[in-house]
């Protein structure tokens, strides 16, 4: 938040002064208290001062920024994940295309018999190989696709800020949204939603709304 | 912001009954100030309750969003738009697909000679053409590109919050930033950055930054 030079000051004052009310603010600003109230309001409404009702203004010390923030870390994924497409991991890569064309989607998540996770396969994979010689309807989407362990996933539990900075760290355009399952002494992965860049640009969005 | 059950009935309480103190919403609610705290903390950071020294809490009927939308709506393109990658009309769809890998980007922006914007070519379209049965080294991008004037594009001026909608109104991928320049009777675009769904999810990892 960008404080206007009157705001900054009553930051100020408050600072050095703490409690203080608000009677004490506008003598200071040589200000009513009337005039003084639009601005006192903005802080505290932002959190940058903390008010209590018979003591006076405190430096909160919080920035509105945090507010923003501690509502993102509190969205979950599971809140906002997609509807994930699979395909299985002998398709071929032009059924691969073909599929993501029909879905309208940027990833294709590949999956075993048993529906379980082995990999992805993204637009950037699918127009490598299309470029090449290869008969793009012999080879299966197993062969070109990033394979697990190398996926970013992110879990239902994680927050919207979790997935968003995995996908900018990672430099992906979508993670799957697993669930961890043992069977045995085996480890699968079960494929229930995605999070993308278009699923953090609709949030954004959202959270826009006035 | 989802208000806990108590925070809830904290804020019922403080609208009926508003000018209100602390000490009389604990006695409504049997419970100590110092329990009471946390709550009236955040309902009155998060700007739900307004809070005025010497007099008591009241309902401001501005709810956390808001801060939120007000920062975003804030935010310009201009202070966040990327560097765009240019290509000629003339360039082969071949060209494009590779600068495309060697750039590393979703969306190439297509110009005439003298730099002003005619289209944009994304990796879907390149997809498309890539599987056909077309000679890629022997079309030029300016016959499979998205044309002016059917480009969804941004100002610098306009706010970060305009664009993601842009981005999800239209579903498309990247929007170019344009400066609008008029020459004699002919309106030309010039491209002076880019924002993209990685654009706003960069920004929504800033946001959330403690």
């Amino acid at each position: 938040m960008e404080l206007t030079p009157r705001q900054a000051l009553i930051v100020d004052i408050v600072k050095k002064n703490e409690p203080i009310t608000s009677e004490q603010i506008a003598e200071k600003l040589n200000l009513t208290r009337a005039a003084l109230r639009p601005d006192l309001s903005i802080l505290t409404m932002s959190g940058i001062l903390d008010a209590r009702p018979r003591v006076g203004y405190f430096f909160s010390g919080k920035p509105a920024r945090n507010i923003i923030s501690e509502k993102i870390n509190n969205i979950k994924v599971d809140e906002i994940k997609a509807v994930p497409v699979v395909i299985k991991e002998g398709s071929s890569v032009y059924d691969a295309i073909v599929t993501l064309f029909l879905e309208d989607v940027g990833t294709l998540f590949v999956v075993q018999e048993d529906g379980s996770l082995v990999g992805l396969v993204s637009r950037k994979d699918l127009l490598k190989i299309a470029i090449g010689n290869a008969d793009i309807h012999k080879i299966p989407v197993g062969v070109i696709m990033t394979r697990m362990p190398n996926l970013i996933t992110v879990t239902p539990e994680e927050s919207a800020y979790d997935a968003a900075q995995k996908i900018v760290d990672h430099q992906v355009d979508a993670l799957p949204v697993v669930k961890i399952e043992q069977e045995g002494d085996k480890i699968k992965y079960r494929v229930v939603g995605k999070v993308t860049k278009t699923t953090i640009t609709k949030l954004f969005v959202e959270l826009g709304k006035a």
